[in-house]
């Protein structure tokens, strides 16, 4: 399976990089992560071109990565530093290190070429550096499914009502109409709105409504990677609207999506939220109240994947709530295409 | 691997089909299965046409199956009756549904192709219905290896005194003549007696013999999925025939064989006694007595299995007790052959 | 992959085999080995030429193994002796029988050519039976690796400084040169003199230096699967030789690779010293200091295992340390080729 090469992917909290070797798979390729002294995050091919011991297994000195087999040593740019047992360095002595971007206390890596490797290109959200807004990062979640099932799922108001039935989803939303679109920006956004109904069970352990609210969901698609659920509950009084939505009771999920492999993925989910913005106790709150819901998807997704590698001789049936999900994988297609005919050009041009 | 698809397969006892979806693998299909409110057994496809979540993990709402994604919902016939979000179900929607028949407190699951589902073709045995006989259900046996194997073991009166010498066999038989013929049903029959001997282990603990016995052995192979061991002794004085056999210690042990897929296969087992009748603990000590025999069998079917799976350039040795199981795969590959014709037949016609 | 064929390889050790069916499986080959009534060992294919069960699951009887399924028996040359059932037993009617070495308490075993199975090539060393040296014979080391991988390692005396640090190797040796060559026989021969150091950790344990030491370390490759690492310490006073090195703390390691299949190797290990002679502890002793390193080297030669099972377009890096695996890899290479073009012209010969 192809992936989109060219685009920064998130490796991980901040807090998740020190000076231990950590080594992780994204897009099917392992590399080592680990700080510098100064505190900058590297991560190189996790991989020695000499009897392939994986450097994980070696040893930081300094900035540098040790082999643990022969002390074949590399830099944090994976330039070779030191062969033992010779005083020249070969120049195909090297591993191949990846652009690492860190904002809000998340990594990014870099995983095409690396002269595409903009930083003006990283996600961000304003409400990131709000002070009317506080943000929590929850648990990793990892899938056995691939991750364009994963992101289906997040262009997908419509599955709440059925998979999550006690926590995001309610039977009042069940035949609600759902929209979608793609912006200038290549941006999926599928939305829908809940009128004059109860609030859903997270909301209901969140906030205080008395009577039925307003409630809408926008989930805001990044291509490939990064998924925005903007959603929220306003008393049926206020008579919300999408530009007054702060006034309400409002969350931000965003959920990272890296691919490990064809066949896995980690979302690595945080809120924001305008509410509570001083409860320290939230965090875990909000963790036990999701990681239900997220339960519930992982069943589902895995046993998707499960079928997917079972043969079918059967188009799918496509239905309207999917409108989002089609979006999204045009695009991903798109993007592929896009990438596949530039690296013919460079290969054309090269040679 | 192909198997025969026109044909009733033992999906399951009566009793272990219920309100509760149960999902189930049978010659590599995923099939889901429920009673309807009035009782009756229903199977579908285990899978949604949508984004193929097995509809397994789904929920039972009266009759019909709600998938647990998105809220499609099937009729026991398969036809889609709602789909969420939208008014109209495409014609698309739906998903394949399995004819079944229920006798004898035996569940039966038509395979093929649903025009030829005729309930006649459906094993039946007289004792079954007799008030002479008593049946007792065991416990499904679970084989990792094919049904080919599985049913070779049920064709073969001589493995008996090597895999089960201290239930099932004795010394006395090892080396005595055995008889195969194919009648024009295609029914394998395969057949040992054993004149004056001790009572093998099994007789010795459900019966009184003093002295020798004469036994009978006949085992009865309804391609291509039910095996009938009609067994006994009497004691020598009586000087036993097969058509007086009922005056003897008797049983039928059926063996219905359920391919799970070309590595795995279901042996559901019952007996039907013309003894102790009324018995209530016998069912338990025949479980108790029968599962040591079928652990040993298990060890050689799986260890054949795996031999099976692993390259070989030389052909097998046959010799002169393989004749049952000969007949049996012969006609099994003439069933194959026919169904193959027959299906290039219909897609002719319907091009 | 291919190996080498027409080549002893270890079985085991002498305490190993017995009355009873021991299977094992070398160079992907399923054998059960068994000792005869007058003590010899036997090995036989492992498969029953009749429905396949591995004979190891039958019964010995006599020097005969009796297939556990039907009662077909071969005797220890190969040739069946009984068909149940039958009076005449059918030419085809074998399994294979492999030629067995027995010295020193070790078994081996001959893979290839029966014809070719000379006594004369069986490796040998003259301190095996010498009152001066004294054998201890360790665990088999069990390793989830291809044997080239682990020869490697065995030809390689650069890695103990980086993979050993606290029993067979020091900072001091890092980048100490290192001698290769190959000599008429076909050994492969790497060395290193580490002069004028601290004991490394096992002599330090075993033996009583009071200052530093003169240390060799001679690696004697005998292609395929024996290495002799021939290795030792005397105090920097005696000036040591390669000669005179029996006047030392002397050891041989002794390696014997068997490839269990491609991705899985038994290494055999076995010391021979020349201190500590009648010193019935210091077996426990070694292999408690030594299986602190062969842990170690587990981790690593896994872990290359799986790497190289992974998808790479890029050719391996290699230095001046690799000069003894490069002998030997490329003597391996001229092993098959020679073993491949032989069975050619055997082939055309008979055709």
């Amino acid at each position: 399976m192809e992936f989109i090469q060219n685009s920064w992917y998130v490796a991980g909290w901040s807090k998740e990089f020190s000076r231990e070797l950590t080594k992780m798979t994204i897009l099917g390729e392992n590399i080592v992560f680990y700080r510098t002294e100064a505190g900058a995050v590297a991560a190189l091919e996790d991989r020695c071109p000499h009897k392939l011991l994986p450097l994980s297994e070696g040893r930081l000195i300094g900035d540098d990565v040790q082999c643990g087999y022969h002390g074949v040593t590399f830099g944090c740019d994976g330039n070779c530093v030191r062969v033992p047992g010779q005083s020249v360095v070969p120049k195909s002595a090297y591993v191949r290190s990846f652009p690492i971007f860190e904002r809000h206390n998340i990594v990014w890596v870099w995983m095409g070429d690396e002269d595409k490797a903009d930083e003006a290109l990283v996600f961000d959200l304003p409400e990131l550096s709000s002070p009317d807004y506080a943000p929590h990062q929850g648990n990793p979640l990892h899938y056995e499914s691939n991750y364009l099932n994963v992101a289906d799922n997040l262009c997908d108001p419509a599955h709440v009502s059925f998979v999550h039935p006690t926590t995001l989803g309610n039977p009042e939303m069940e035949d609600l109409p759902i929209e979608s679109e793609i912006n200038d920006d290549g941006v999926v956004i599928t939305s829908r709105w809940t009128r004059d109904a109860p609030p859903v069970g997270i909301f209901q352990a969140l906030a205080n409504f008395k009577g039925n609210v307003d409630r809408w969901q926008y989930y805001i698609m990044t291509v490939p990677n990064v998924a925005v659920i903007d959603f929220g509950s306003a008393d049926v009084s206020e008579n919300i609207t999408y530009e007054r939505r702060a006034e309400g009771v409002h969350i931000y999920a965003i959920h990272f999506l890296t691919p490990v492999d064809e066949y896995r993925t980690i979302d690595r989910w945080m809120h924001v939220r305008n509410f509570a913005l001083d409860d320290k106790a939230i965090g875990g709150n909000m963790n036990d109240l999701f990681n239900v819901a997220f339960a519930e998807d992982k069943v589902i997704l895995e046993a998707i994947q499960v079928e997917e590698r079972r043969p079918s001789t059967r188009r799918p049936l496509r239905i309207a709530i999917d409108k989002g999900s089609n979006l999204y994988r045009r695009r991903i297609d798109e993007l592929i295409k896009l990438e596949r005919s530039t690296e013919d050009k460079n290969l054309t041009a090269t040679n």
